[in-house]
């Protein structure tokens, strides 16, 4: 029997580590597919198409929300931004886990549209040391980690409907939470019932 | 934080390997907490008080039931057996994680109680090795072994709203994925929201 894959989504509030997270999750695997976003911003130096991002005119992004072609999709200073259905649904039916790395909103569009996503938040082990590692980016004054912190807790206040909050204290122990939670999830019964009666 | 276990509830059909996988599971663990039922039927040779069973009499049972101390119970021929509260919220008070070993319609008991326990069914990879396993212990005569995977099949259409079912293809992919599981139910957002914002 053919396995199908699952989408997973991963949100987190900045500074949390999710992009070191997800290259260590990435890792050697190839039946994983990373979500690539399509946009209708001007590549910046060195981003690859079909790699950073689907860089496509405004028109054509327009044409795909009318024909229905995205999970989410939203507007961000003046550019558009958004998840097309067909490469995740490629990816799945090849037997492919997906990870969309999108933001708390865009989680609610997909979870409307498709209702057996797993969202999946990761959060800090605490608010001093989300706050420490914003600190140590070295990238934000005072005023911009103290505006950053609070924006956190408004989002994981608002992330409680999450399936799952993973707790990224060492890249280690949230991978190795990951991976339980995605492979748990190949565990509910629906599909495995259909598989033992085929 | 003083972590708090949780409680698995593990079922499935004769034949399919449960107890092997149970004892592989246990196995250098002392995090995990087997519930030992209580039952009213005599001790047979071997078995010992609080180990296989507590073996308590009659009456106790009977107050037992009347002071709600039992998470399920059930009659059968003549004797009763059940599963006491009181270990299984002592171990989950010492972040331990509890096993309950029992069939559905005791799950269902435990589950209309505390609904937040996890239900979990363990299937085999096929109806042919359920059968071959039946026929392989030598017990049952092809006649029982018959009824033996009739009975499993109309069980686990009763398990469908179990919350995971767990394939014993082998010991230790059915170990991973319960382990799998327990550590993803972990990663529930109620508590986890909870500890952050301690």
């Amino acid at each position: 029997m053919a396995k199908k894959g699952k989408t997973f989504i991963i949100s987190g509030p900045s500074g949390v580590g999710k992009s070191t997270v997800l290259s260590a999750l990435f890792q050697g695997r190839n039946d994983l597919y990373f979500s690539v976003s399509a946009t209708t911003r001007a590549p910046r130096p060195g981003e690859k198409h079909g790699v950073d991002y689907h860089f496509i005119e405004p028109e054509t992004f327009r044409q795909w929300i009318v024909d229905g072609e995205f999970l989410e999709y939203a507007e961000y200073v003046g550019n558009f931004y958004g998840t097309p259905k067909k490469y995740v649904d490629a990816a799945m039916e090849e037997g492919k886990d997906v990870i969309l790395d999108i933001e708390i909103q865009g989680a609610t569009q997909v979870h409307n549209l498709r209702p057996d996503v797993v969202r999946i938040f990761i959060a800090p082990p605490s608010w001093k040391e989300l706050e420490r590692r914003l600190t140590a980016r070295g990238t934000d004054s005072p005023e911009k980690v103290q505006k950053r912190l609070l924006r956190a807790k408004v989002e994981l206040q608002t992330a409680d409907h999450y399936d799952y909050f993973v707790i990224n204290d060492t890249v280690d122990n949230a991978v190795r939470e990951l991976r339980a939670i995605m492979l748990a999830e190949h565990c509910r019964p629906a599909d495995r019932i259909a598989d033992l009666n085929q």
